[in-house]
């Protein structure tokens, strides 16, 4: 595969990047908090409320003054008189208390509650056996949340912790990203998995099933955004570019794999490269080095195409650097390396790994299966690491950076 | 709360994993590839064939016999006779070779690709100017993935990368882990999210927003399940019961929240208790001690109910330990404390935690907010830490298993 021009890992991070914030400034659709999971926030989220949003009793109990019950003990009971009103609208004075269930609100002039295992009722009347200071067993207003506080930010993705704290602040809509990615495969030598009936029929015929179509589709899932399949274009140009242009009117994204090469057959970037505007073709990496990225123009619309390897484990690789990382990146541990990894000058090296836990200590471990192809190494690997294009590679024991699927 | 018989976290886990150990034997659906991402394998899947199939290019060039190129070079050219025949079906001899792209099959005869960079093709002849080893730029059968070579396993969570090796294999459809649970909330201070119009209806009337059905609804989704969420139900013995029995009916589990101590209002363990078998009530552990597990029988068959704090920090972390770890546990690492935590013996402590980067390490810090209502803590963890009954707490520097979100 001959590429020229190849340049650095960050400058193509940059170019497409760049891209996506001038992109995504208006991309969004607006969900309801149930369909919220996964999804990744198109704008900072601030409560409108306190929460709670009154005072309210944190525990079964009586509502009391707090100063009539100082020194209640079990040798020394208080008797209060027991208000029979419905807490929300009463009021309590000294030596009153209102009975409550957890939840309700705090009556006025009341502001403590007692735990009902320490207070007998009888006739009208209770014997509180343990005092309680101020706001003791009450959950204040805006104790959990203050009104404004901000709770979810732009790009954060969306988690059921948040749509709890959503719900509680009353929120039942809310704006996400959004984006439509059309997947094409090319190659002659591709099935879909819909297009064949059994295994014999593919060893017979020399095909290879299309696997990057559903696994970028499961990706871009994960991810929180829209894709659509579809199906893989054979090695003709017209076919290619038919469909890449029908994928690009319906979608905002679209990401081709295969033909990513200069070969007779790659007519993927030729075809790109009539309708838009290449602009990157080749980057310094491993794997993945023949990514590239375009744009173009189409119903007054910019849109964006990435140009991806056709073998699974390097378009795994692009997707992840150029596009995943992008709308979430991955959270990142430093540990020790279990032994050394080489690498080479020049270029930016994404190496696999597992973790490894031995007698209470976590290591990094590089998986040794390499080839771009074999895609089983990938289902194996707990994240990876990143190796600048400025190091040689790294000792055993050194501390690296390690991304965590 | 007054909980007799309270139990330890290990005995409790114990209870509840052996009673899914014995549901799951026989809850599973089968789904197609495309839909089976974040879904949990129900069964060890070993690949029907080798990976790749047949040995084929890895790269756009020349077939060829090794032995045919060796000492070939840019000043040392060899040059072979073109086969003009699709290779699919060809054979080569001495001498021979066959134009071949990317996927395609190696011809028999040939034993090696020379990348096309090397090759000038010219009136039925092929100059190579460079050397090849028997198999370089072949990959071989079975490289991969060899036949019958196991690629998940039973309760492994199904990965986008996984879906690719599943599609490679010409892996149509599997079967997951598949269970219906219904999500029931109670408490007259509760109102669903459907059910209020607006903030202030809600703060002159005391009410508070149901949280707990929407953060279960994604945290059963997120464990590749299927929830359904219940209209929540006062506190009203009759239509507590009635819930449940519907929701019992229609589902394999059930999750309650509200209603777990021993209240006056607290109707749903009595109603659980008359329709079923109390396992659990009450576990050594903060936060989440009034946790509930009970079995009963409907229609011939076993279903269990989980019942949960109406606190949603409470309920969440009583998900995740009895839950969400038996069907995905987290993956951990063993990380130093950045200061002391307390704790108590005889009580297991999950401390909500984040992770911190100084200096190239990552130290785990423990989340001051504690209170089992706070959910905005929840929200701001990384992960948590989990501290023994049998001990009291760690000093900064320790080095704890932190498992991650």
């Amino acid at each position: 595969m001959l590429l020229k021009n190849l340049i650095s890992y960050n400058k193509a991070k940059n170019i497409v990047f760049n891209s996506f914030d001038e992109m995504m400034k208006h991309k969004y659709k607006i969900v309801d908090i149930l369909s919220s999971y996964n999804k990744i926030s198109f704008e900072d989220i601030r409560t409108p409320m306190n929460l709670p949003m009154f005072n309210k009793s944190a525990m079964d109990g009586y509502a009391v003054m707090a100063k009539d019950t100082f020194g209640a003990s079990e040798n020394n009971p208080i008797i209060l008189n027991l208000v029979d009103e419905n807490p929300n609208n009463a009021e309590i004075g000294t030596d009153m208390c209102i009975k409550l269930s957890t939840g309700m609100p705090i009556p006025k002039g009341a502001n403590a509650v007692v735990m009902k295992e320490y207070c007998i009722e009888e006739d009208g009347f209770v014997e509180v056996r343990k005092g309680v200071h101020p706001y003791e067993n009450v959950a204040r207003i805006g104790e959990d949340v203050k009104k404004g506080d901000l709770i979810i930010k732009k790009g954060e993705v969306i988690t059921p912790y948040h749509i709890a704290l959503l719900s509680s602040s009353g929120i039942k809509n809310i704006k996400v990203y959004d984006l439509k990615i059309g997947l094409i495969s090319t190659g002659d030598e591709l099935v879909d998995l819909d297009d064949f009936n059994d295994i014999d029929e593919l060893k017979n015929e020399y095909k290879i099933v299309n696997s990057n179509s559903p696994m970028l589709y499961s990706l871009i899932k994960e991810t929180g955004l829209t894709p659509t399949i579809y199906k893989r274009a054979r090695d003709n140009k017209e076919e290619i570019k038919n469909t890449i242009l029908k994928a690009l009117d319906e979608n905002d994204v679209i990401i081709t794999t295969g033909g990513t090469s200069v070969g007779d057959r790659d007519y993927t970037v030729e075809v790109i490269k009539e309708i838009g505007n290449i602009l990157i073709h080749g980057v310094q990496i491993r794997p993945g080095k023949p990514f590239g990225f375009a744009k173009c123009v189409l119903n007054d619309e910019e849109k964006f195409i990435f140009i991806l390897s056709g073998y699974p484990v390097a378009s795994a690789v692009q997707f992840e650097l150029f596009f995943r990382n992008y709308f979430r990146a991955r959270k990142y541990v430093y540990l020790p390396l279990n032994r050394n990894i080489a690498s080479t000058l020049g270029r930016t090296d994404v190496v696999r790994i597992k973790l490894i836990n031995k007698n209470n200590k976590t290591y990094i471990e590089p998986l040794r299966i390499t080839g771009s192809g074999v895609i089983s190494s990938i289902t194996k690997a707990d994240g990876y690491v990143i190796i600048n294009e400025n190091i040689e590679g790294y000792e055993k024991s050194s501390i690296l950076k390690a991304y965590l699927f």
